[in-house]
Formats: C-alpha cells, sequence, structure tokens
C-alpha cells in the first residue's frame, strides 16, 4: 500500500506524553504501530494547542484517562495507510479531524448534519475503533490516544474517516489551525448563522473561535461586529444592565445574528436574548457545564427568534475543510492574524503556559527541529 | 368613495356585546362610524370562534377591557373605504386579520418576519389607532375593540393593513377560519418547519391549530405524524417515561420536525427534545403563561438542534393570505374537517358552549338569518 519503507512497520519516534493530569507533558520514545483497516499513519508537521487539550489534560471534570497523548489541530503527510483505504495515499497533505465523516451513516447522508455516527467526537475513549487497542507504546506499555487524532507525537494513527485531504501546496503551519477551533467559529458563521450583507452580528468571546465567528461575520459581509471579550463571563445580574440591554439599545432592537463562543451558559441566554424579534438568530457553540441549564421566558422565542447549536461549524471534515483551506489560499480568508505565538517541538510545554496565561490565540508546535 | 349609500353614514346594526368578564354575550343594537383614514368598514357574513376569544373574554390573566365586541375570525365583503386606502374597494370580499402589515416597517420589509411594527398584535388596546377611538357605540357610549377586528357585529372597522383581499369566488363559510388558527397552524409547517417529504412530525396539541400544523405535515408529504392530544398537559414528570423519551424510541433517535401547539410549557420542552440530533427543528406555536420558563440542557442545543417561534405561522396577512385561500380552491388544503359546528348569530352564545365543553373545533356563526 506504500513506497516508502516505514510502511507496516514499528516507528519509533518522538512523543509529548502527559503522564499525569496537569503535570507538564515529557517528550518520550514511543512505538507507534502501524495502520489497521480503515486507518492511516500520519507524520505530523505542525500542532497546535486548543482549550479541549488544556480542559482534558487537567482532568478536573472528567474521568482522568492518562498517560495519554493529547493534540487534535494538525497538519501532516500521510506516510502509509490501512487495509480497504482509497481515499488517501502516502504523501498526501492532510488535516486530521477531532471528528469524523463516515459517509454512510444518517448524518453523513443528511445535509444539515456533520454529527456522524460512528465517528461522533468522543472524549472518553483513548483506544482504535478496529481494536479497542491503542497504536502508541513505549516499552510495550499501551498510551492512551486523545480524540482520535493525538498529534502530539511526530507519527500518529488516525481512522480515514477523520482525515482530510487538502490542497498541497497550502502551507501546514497555517492552515493546521483549521482542524478544529478556526474551522468551528468560522463555520458557526458562514454555515448556520449565515448573516447577510450589512448586517450587525454580536460575537460572546473572543478567543480563537470567537474571533474566528468574526472572522466569517467580516467575510460575510457584516456591516456591524459587536465583541465580547470574556475570560470570564459574570452572572448579567451583577451588571447594571442585562447585555441583551445594552445590545438592544445599541442597535434599535437587537442584533440580527449572534454567535456564542465562551460556553458560559449566562453568555448562551444573553446571546439568544439579544437578537432581534422576527428574524433573529442566535448560534450556540461553546460547550457548557455538565449541570448547566439554559433557560429564557418562551415569549423570546415565541416573537420569531431562532436558537441554533452548532458543532465543528456544521462543516464536514472530509467533505468540506479541503474548501475551507482554498479560501485561505484565495485570500478570502486570515489566518495569520490568529497565530501569536511559535514553539519548537522540544518546548511544547511553553504553549501550554502562554495559553494558560491568555496570552496566546494560537501557538504552532513545529514538530521537526 | 364608495357606490352604496351606507357610506359616510353611521351604520346602526347588530352586535353580540360582552358586557363582563365571562358572562353571556348580549346582541345589542350597536352604531357602527365610519372609517377613518386609512380604515376600512366591512359587512361580516361569518366569523367563528378562537380559544383567544374565550381567553380574553374570561379575562383571567389580563386587565378587563369591558364593554367589548369580541371576534376575530371572520370572512366579508368591504362596505367602504375611508381616505387613504387603494388596495381594497367596495365589494371586495376580504378576511380580517387580528394583526396587520403595514409593509413599510423594517419587519414587513424582511422576508422573515411578520411581526409589523405598527399593526402587531395588541390584546390590550380597544381603540383604533387613528385617533385613540373606538368606532362602536350605544347611545353615546364607547364599546371597545378586540384585536382591531371585532367580528361579533355585522359591520367593523378595521384598519386597511389588517385586510386580506381574497378571491371573491371562495366561500366565506369556509375559508373565514384562515383568518387566525387554521393559518397560524398551517403555516408553522408549512413556513417554519418545512418538512421534507418522508419525514417523520410530533404535534403536540389537537386543537384546531395542532390539527391545522397536522394539515400542514400531511401536505407537504410527511410519512409520519405523531400527534399528541392534549386538554390538560400534565408535568412529563407524572410519566413514566419523558414523552421525548417515547417518541425518540419510537423514531430511532427523534423526529425531523415538531410544532407544539398548546402552550404548556412542559409540552414546549418535550417538543424541542424529542427531535433528532443533527437536523431536528422544534417549532414553537402556543403562547404560554406569563410565569413560564422554558429550560433545557444546552447540550440539546449544541447537538444541532433548532428551536424557532413563530407567529401567525409566519404568514404576512395581506401578501401571503389569499395565496392559502387559493389553496384551498385548488383543493391542496382542506378546511371542511376543521367545521364541527354553525349557529345562527342570535344563538352565539352556544358556540362559546361548544368550545368551553371541548366539543367544537371550529363553530362557524352565520350573520345573517
Amino acid at each position: 500500500m506504500s513506497s516508502n519503507n516505514t510502511a507496516g512497520q514499528v516507528i519509533r519516534c518522538k512523543a509529548a506524553v502527559a503522564w499525569e493530569a496537569g503535570k507538564p507533558l515529557v517528550i518520550e520514545q514511543v512505538e507507534v504501530a502501524p495502520p489497521q483497516a480503515m486507518e492511516v499513519r500520519l507524520k505530523i508537521l505542525f500542532t497546535s494547542l486548543c482549550h479541549t487539550d488544556i480542559y482534558f489534560w487537567e482532568a478536573k471534570g472528567q474521568t482522568p484517562l492518562f498517560p495519554r497523548i493529547f493534540g487534535h489541530e494538525a497538519g501532516g503527510i500521510v506516510e502509509s495507510v490501512g487495509d480497504g483505504v482509497t481515499d488517501v495515499r502516502p504523501g498526501d497533505h492532510v488535516l486530521p479531524v477531532f471528528t469524523g465523516e463516515c459517509k454512510e451513516c444518517r448524518h453523513c447522508k443528511s445535509e444539515e448534519s456533520n454529527m456522524c455516527e460512528l465517528l461522533r467526537i468522543n472524549t472518553d475513549r483513548g483506544v482504535m475503533l478496529n481494536d479497542g487497542k491503542s497504536r502508541f507504546s513505549i516499552n510495550g506499555k499501551p498510551i492512551y490516544h486523545f480524540l482520535g487524532t493525538s498529534t502530539f507525537s511526530e507519527y500518529t494513527v488516525v481512522h480515514v474517516g477523520c482525515v482530510a485531504k487538502i490542497n498541497p501546496k497550502a502551507p501546514l503551519d497555517k492552515v493546521c489551525i483549521l482542524s478544529c477551533g478556526i474551522s468551528t467559529g468560522l463555520g458557526a458563521t458562514l454555515n448556520v448563522a449565515k448573516p447577510k450583507r450589512g448586517s450587525f452580528v454580536a460575537v460572546f468571546g473572543l478567543g480563537a473561535v470567537g474571533l474566528a465567528a468574526a472572522e466569517g461575520a467580516r467575510i460575510s459581509g457584516a456591516s456591524r461586529i459587536i465583541g465580547f471579550g470574556v475570560s470570564e463571563f459574570l452572572c448579567p445580574k451583577d451588571f447594571e444592565k442585562p447585555v441583551q440591554e445594552v445590545i438592544a439599545e445599541m442597535t434599535d432592537g437587537g442584533v440580527d445574528r449572534s454567535i456564542e463562543c465562551t460556553g458560559s451558559i449566562a453568555a448562551m441566554i444573553s446571546a439568544f436574548e439579544c437578537v432581534h424579534d422576527g428574524w433573529g438568530l442566535a448560534v450556540l457553540v461553546g460547550v457548557p457545564n455538565k449541570d448547566d441549564s439554559f433557560k429564557t421566558h418562551p415569549m423570546n422565542i415565541l416573537n420569531e427568534r431562532t436558537l441554533k447549536g452548532t458543532f465543528f461549524g456544521n462543516f464536514k471534515p472530509r467533505s468540506d475543510l479541503p474548501s475551507v483551506v482554498e479560501k485561505y489560499m484565495n485570500k478570502e480568508l486570515e489566518l495569520e492574524k490568529f497565530i501569536t505565538h511559535e514553539v519548537p517541538f522540544s518546548e511544547i510545554n511553553k504553549a501550554f503556559a502562554y495559553m494558560l496565561q491568555g496570552d496566546s490565540l494560537r501557538c504552532i508546535i513545529r514538530m521537526e527541529a
């Protein structure tokens, strides 16, 4: 299946292993098994750090699963492929994605959904679907996968349904950030909120996802983009006026579209209540806490407002990401402004520090020295 | 402005006056003043009774406004028109509507909204917009209007923006029910839920509005229409299983569309949570209580469900109702099945009794003996 000399062999390479929750990653020599049926092995060239890595590395809200190799935003090249893989071949440039597209299930066949039944995000699973085992090990001891991607490794194994084949001319050190956060925010606007030219858009949360939602609003020709920078979102009761009332006053009744990218339940409610009656649409992106409850007076809904949730910006990874990369190549989409830092793989823990301090939007981790 | 001999004159005619909350209407001789600027005076031929009339007649939840002439579903003929009225003229067949379309405001100019700023439903107002006065009186004492329509009268005065001019061949004793409830349910499905051919649709509430929503699903070619007859909706906690779980089991994960036509907050939540993730859309029609709160776990939204409210089925009264009448004329839409009773005007209180006992869907009140 492959023209290179590593195909079918175990590859020994460097990976950043998280041995314990919240402890610095350790660069280790790991063994990466060959890809099995419907799997591909990738050589990762660039990866970046996303809040979701931090969240599961801190393991404050979930069952901890360690040792684990994190990482899910990346760009790489196919090294070899397993049985049954026909869509990509060694040498293809790809973006691995934390959620997949089997192309067979009801969701993949629906025009509206991207929540593939087979390959939908699973944060608890640390093994591959095919045999329920890990492809990573150190001296025979398995190291868990993360989101089916584990891109903090020079080589990784991914289900073919989680791999988007892209234009080989696209610079992987830039387009790698389209693997997750940037596409999530961008797609929330372009695919779901769909603001018309000249409309007013409010964005809650000005991290990478929120700024990407704002970039989508810019691309759509919104005439006003109102952003709320929220590192911590306070309960609206603590303000003199609820945010939604402030927005209603600023915009003669409310914005046409709002996009919530924080996961704060108070921001979700504000985002919904700040859209104009008659035509306003609020799109929820941010992931809430387990015990949150979305509450609003039903008249806010009946007055012809719409509330819609989205996952990964409603992009189907294999079908849609290649065209997002083309948008960047055609200079319709700006990516450089999201990349605030870059570190070599050996200094990956610095990327964690930048994000934890709130200094970075995206820090690119360069795998080759 | 008119070729008949009553134009410009006060008309003395019969009207059913509600003198007190919850007391039988009394047929009285009333004076109906001529239409002022942008108003039209209608001769009502048929009217029907809707729950909203009952609700405001009982006056349990609102500030009572009496004496008042109720009625807002009707069919009639233009008797005369006031200054500035160019869209209709004496002799035109029309449906008066409880909400209007000025054709000038942002809502009227939006493709998505029908919530006209000038003529949006106002249940508290008992007078005409033009001069803040009533056109009805008995011996000089004003009688309040209801919803700008007051169709329980042989003649009434309505803003021209609340009048839909329809095909004069349409039988007014049938199409009069398109003034409110039937269009509300039908439009919720056809204009908002928009189920695809072959899809699964759940309808909560099987009064006239809910059955009209189901009729919309039938017209759309839904393959399964699951109805919940709800005269009282109990809290889902009282059942062994929440309704949404029962539906999920029946339909392999949920329906494609749901339409809530009861106004019960528990039904609203069930209607939202019973739609399939990835593509499900719930449409809320029923009007809730003042103190209700819509609550759901935000993950139900984030899993790519959509929640949308609608008002009068998103129909713009003047622009869209004529074509709904044509659907009936072309036998695409059935109306006869909604009409369960008919009474002469003198027996209008029987129509109230039929509805209060839950015996009727729609009772047609014939104005001429």
